[in-house]
């Protein structure tokens, strides 16, 4: 005879309709797999009238919150708002009332999680937060359990399916920014406002819940340093693909000996490593580790049925420890162990770069350029000028050597103020990704 | 104060030595991780003088297994001497004495997992096998936990390094399959006897393993329609990659109308697709589910750190689960509510074929071979016929559209039996892998 666990889900959007048509449709094998009978009490939402396609009992519907948190029997509270208020106060009350808490909100988890971790051990109870990265990919119950043998090296990634999609078409197609963009809304991959997703910020969110995870770190997305890929040109995208790289939006976490470098930003990368290769919507997860070597995780990072399996998958963790007795046989959140994060300023990182110059076509300018570089100690591994178009200016792309990020802007401030350009530098970070 | 949960390693070569120099080094980094004092309290070896390049306390070396066996305190018995004896009766006496059991031990889980599983069950213990598919790749915590919402509809892959390995070369190099053999075992990536390996039986053990957790039946090795490496001819990978594919030895275990599709062959694979990048010793799992769609994960598959990575993987699940006192909050082993295995015979499998065909240079060859297909119901896609070189045999190669495979081998039965040909016909299983 299985044991109920009981859930309640607050947000009947995208994912929690995902997610109930998971635990409704597949409550037998779920039954089956865990051992655990997972029943879902309650789908609340302020508007609850909507079909979502699939067959609901109508009792479970309801708009009144104050039913999930005060119902004695209710185990595992779900939310799927999103956003950071009100989100946060309800998961704050559900901890408070001794729910377990299951969320997706990964604005939340990585601005307030710790305030959050530490009101669910006072009270004994668990977060599961799967779905924050990652849609469907089981990326966070690997750096926690699959791979917690490991000191990491690096966790990288492609965090943003929304941007990637952009990036892909993009790079396929040699179309601009806006106009893939504005497809990318019409067909539903964009948001009307997507700020969020090209400018990285959602990216930034994502990798800083990767960086506590597996760097044991309190850190927040203002601590990484973010750039978007909204002022990427097809020009370097074609100029990219001549070189044998492919740009991709990189978020990256590495340990290094002056502290961890973090940072979410257009990056080239060969074009034949598997994360060049990842394309459309998908997400894929590069993590490093000292034991385990390379491990690269791929799949959906957002829709409503891959996040909804993120989700039931941590309801299912947590109903087999709520039904054994024993909520602490999961792992440990990350809250009062976390160590100070020692930050390593983006200035001092070092690396090789990808330099375009639009010169006007005049005697000299090279060498000029050429010259402010070896003033700034950066020494260049290639040179391509092509012939001049229609136009005045020639494009001049270059790529460094190893150099640090200070010199390099320092370098380019310099070039840019030259009266003998015809616009501003354009400069992508290189990851040859070789040295893992 | 963190709880003691003790372990002894039974088994003191490359895995062994990997598991127990995290166990030892990384004690501290463990503890904090998950709440819970590891202590190795044994490792156990016929041999056990032999240092292994770390140093470990001279007094948890023995060679006397009872002494783990009969031990009270001890709480997990990692078995990591392979082979099914006396590994299997090792096992099933910790297991009767009440330790719980982690294996890195594929031929014996994938043959005798249900009996081992079964026992278990019995005597309250669980047994943890992470490190028996996929090395370091936490692919079993995936499928039973990550995407346990999941029916799954597909799990295929790349599931042995030394296999990758010489085909990778044998790609790359234009190299024979032989000459590749005998350096990957002169550098160490295949073992003297490499049947194992390169046959496919490996693979087969390991694709048992996946199909039981996937898909909830009763399997063995001997389930599954298994064909290695050895024959591939250099001549068979260059025309595949002229055609825009790569030859792959793919593990694929499929859901169909008509029951469990199994089989461990040389695949031709697109050559854009994530698996035909996958090169050297590495490994990947694709799996197709119907919430989360396609996932795939990468990384080493074998290997004393990677495979350690995955034991103490394991060590951890069960050690919070102990020290929670509640084993029952792991997942299920799959023993009693497993079904019967409802097996497509590979005669019944439709696919795509690449074949080529050892013709003499004479007239109507060609127009027997197509009458043949023809009269077979098989239908031809595309065919290369190359010139002749210096010998009296010109290949011709040839693409199917869907085929049944009974009625390719009937065809090349009779195409073989002609007395225009100069050999058999070749003939390799073509996968799209778009259909999910």
């Amino acid at each position: 005879m299985a044991k109920t666990v009981q859930v309640g889900i607050l947000g009947f959007g995208t994912v929690g309709g995902g997610t109930a048509k998971l635990l409704l449709e597949q409550r037998e094998l779920l039954r089956q797999r865990t051992g655990v009978d997972i029943k879902l009490s309650y789908i609340c939402d302020r508007n609850i009238s909507d079909s979502r396609g699939f067959s609901v009992p109508n009792e479970i519907l309801t708009t009144d919150l104050n039913q999930l948190l005060t119902d004695p029997d209710l185990d595992i509270f779900v939310e799927l708002i999103g956003g950071i208020e009100p989100a946060r106060t309800f998961i704050l009350k559900a901890i408070q009332h001794g729910k377990h808490v299951v969320t997706a909100n990964k604005a939340l988890i990585s601005t307030h999680g710790d305030e959050i971790f530490a009101e669910a051990e006072k009270y004994g109870v668990t977060v599961g937060f799967e779905a924050s990265v990652g849609g469907g990919v089981p990326v966070i119950k690997a750096l926690r359990e699959g791979l917690a043998a490991n000191n990491f090296h690096a966790v990288m990634g492609i965090m943003n399916g929304t941007a990637n999609y952009i990036l892909s078409r993009m790079t396929d197609e040699g179309a601009d920014f806006e106009s893939v963009l504005k497809d990318a809304q019409r067909l539903g991959y964009a948001e009307a406002d997507p700020t969020y997703d090209v400018e990285g910020i959602d990216t930034a969110h994502k990798l800083a819940i990767l960086t506590k995870l597996a760097f044991g770190v309190r850190v927040t997305p203002d601590d990484i340093y973010t750039e978007g890929i909204s002022r990427l040109s097809p020009i370097d995208i074609q100029f990219a693909a001549e070189l044998g790289y492919t740009i991709k939006l990189l978020a990256i976490a590495r340990s290094t000996d002056a502290g961890l470098d973090l940072r979410v930003h257009p990056t080239m990368i060969p074009s034949e490593h598997l994360l060049a290769q990842v394309k459309e919507a998908y997400n894929a997860f590069y993590l490093i580790g000292d034991a385990v070597g390379k491990v690269l995780m791929y799949g959906l990072g957002a829709g409503r049925m891959p996040t909804g399996s993120a989700v039931v998958a941590d309801i299912l963790d947590i109903a087999r420890a709520v039904s054994a007795g024993a909520v602490s046989s999961l792992p440990r959140l990350p809250a009062h162990s976390l160590a100070p994060l020692q930050k390593r300023p983006v200035e001092t990182v070092s690396g090789r770069y990808y330099c375009r110059f639009s010169a006007m076509d005049r005697p000299g300018v090279l060498a000029r350029i050429a010259g402010i570089l070896a003033e700034n100690h950066i020494s260049i591994a290639s040179v391509v000028q092509k012939g001049r178009g229609d136009t005045e200016s020639v494009p001049i792309v270059m790529l460094t050597h190893e150099a640090e990020e200070a010199s390099v802007q320092r370098a380019l401030g310099a070039i840019d103020a030259m009266d003998m350009m015809a616009g501003n530098a354009v400069v992508i970070r290189m990851e040859d990704l070789s040295s893992y």
